[in-house]
């Protein structure tokens, strides 16, 4: 279970947006730590105002965090002067791979971030891969990525479409260079890449069957007109 | 090269934040639709005030987009009445593995995402697995969840077909369908999903002739047996 605990935030509209990023994301443990929180909150929590409402105040932070089986800090710069207390430095995915237990993840001051006492408290401290040029996110954008890569993964489980399926597409489609006499020498080439192209697409059942339907129509509407035709040329 | 496209976003704080996420992750390509740019922006926008000015804005979204490999929607919701324009829909993860070349991504409307006929002439839609309890986030940390998730990617810089060049092979398409007959019912239909299909599979100039080709072979034969038939008919 992860448990998201907001340090000293004095921007009310950031708070707001950490609740509503939380529902987002089907979290529900926000505690404040002396934070500021204020109409402007909850207008920026928009549909997660209930969460906002229910998050934990917390009085005393040391004693607070001691219920935790980790203790995760964030941090926005990855050196000065303090280097020490700042590695080793993981990334969201590399927090990901052993999380476990009742974990708190510790966001903190819209300017100064956690202070080396808080960081010193922490298990593990992660940081965003942010671009050189400019890497302090706002807090509840730190939020959102972060939560976001621990979330439960749910793989879509959509069947897709097997390698023996595109043959059977590209069967058809060998039938109509056959139906119209499509150049012998370029039918290899065009094949090879048709199936390329489908393969790389991945595609969903329902697109294999449309995909179909243009060529099996096709053919159908082929092999009528040359029946017609040959009966009309034996016909005179 | 991705390529963020805000379409009619009305809230001005909005647009502050994504400017500063792109920065906050190395991106540079920011494209405005008549959105509500104002004082509130830049103050969101905090050190990437210079994106937000660099920020191009986009007079006719239908000819923009036709200079790009791949465009990708984006969407808070999977279902409703218009479940075939949503479908299929992947995540962020799934859209990393098959982004190339440059890539445009289109944000919509805080209220209402993006429209029918906007994401209709997406090639894939992308939608971030959130909690069915609140699933519609705000955009610009939709933004960040996103742009994180496609960050690092390299990728060969290749000569990719573009959304135009898909367009004027689904020109044929339409041709065909008016030669043979296709039901009319079902032609708009087929026609969005080839365009998922193709557009996903980020054709090369080689593929895109190749498959070119089966079709203006078919067409051609086709007319041919047309005239020969019509020829026939006139002389018995």
């Amino acid at each position: 279970m992860i448990h998201v605990v907001l340090v000293e935030l004095k921007i009310p509209e950031n708070i707001g947006f950490i609740a509503r990023v939380l529902k987002n994301f089907g979290y529900e443990n926000l505690y404040l730590y002396r934070c500021n929180v204020a109409e402007e909150s909850f207008k920026t929590a928009a549909n997660a105002k209930d969460l906002l409402k229910k998050a934990k105040i917390v009085e005393d932070l040391n004693s607070f965090l001691s219920n935790f089986n980790l203790v995760v800090g964030t941090t926005g710069i990855s050196g000065g002067d303090y280097r020490f207390f700042r590695k080793p430095i993981i990334t969201p995915e590399g927090l990901r791979d052993f999380i476990g237990g009742d974990t708190a993840i510790l966001f903190g001051r819209e300017d100064f971030g956690l202070l080396n006492e808080e960081i010193e408290k922490c298990h593990a401290l992660v940081k965003i891969p942010t671009s050189d040029a400019y890497p302090v996110m706002n807090v509840s954008h730190a939020v959102a990525v972060i939560l976001y890569t621990l979330r439960d993964l749910k793989r879509g489980d959509e069947k897709l479409v097997t390698a023996g399926e595109i043959e059977i597409l590209i069967g058809k489609v060998i039938e109509l260079f056959e139906l119209i006499n499509f150049p012998e020498r370029r039918r290899r080439r065009e094949i090879i890449t048709l199936r390329r192209v489908l393969g790389r697409a991945k595609m969903r059942d329902y697109e294999f069957e449309s995909i179909m339907g243009i060529f099996t129509k096709t053919i159908a509407w082929i092999k009528k007109i040359k029946t017609e035709k040959e009966k009309s040329q034996e016909d005179s």
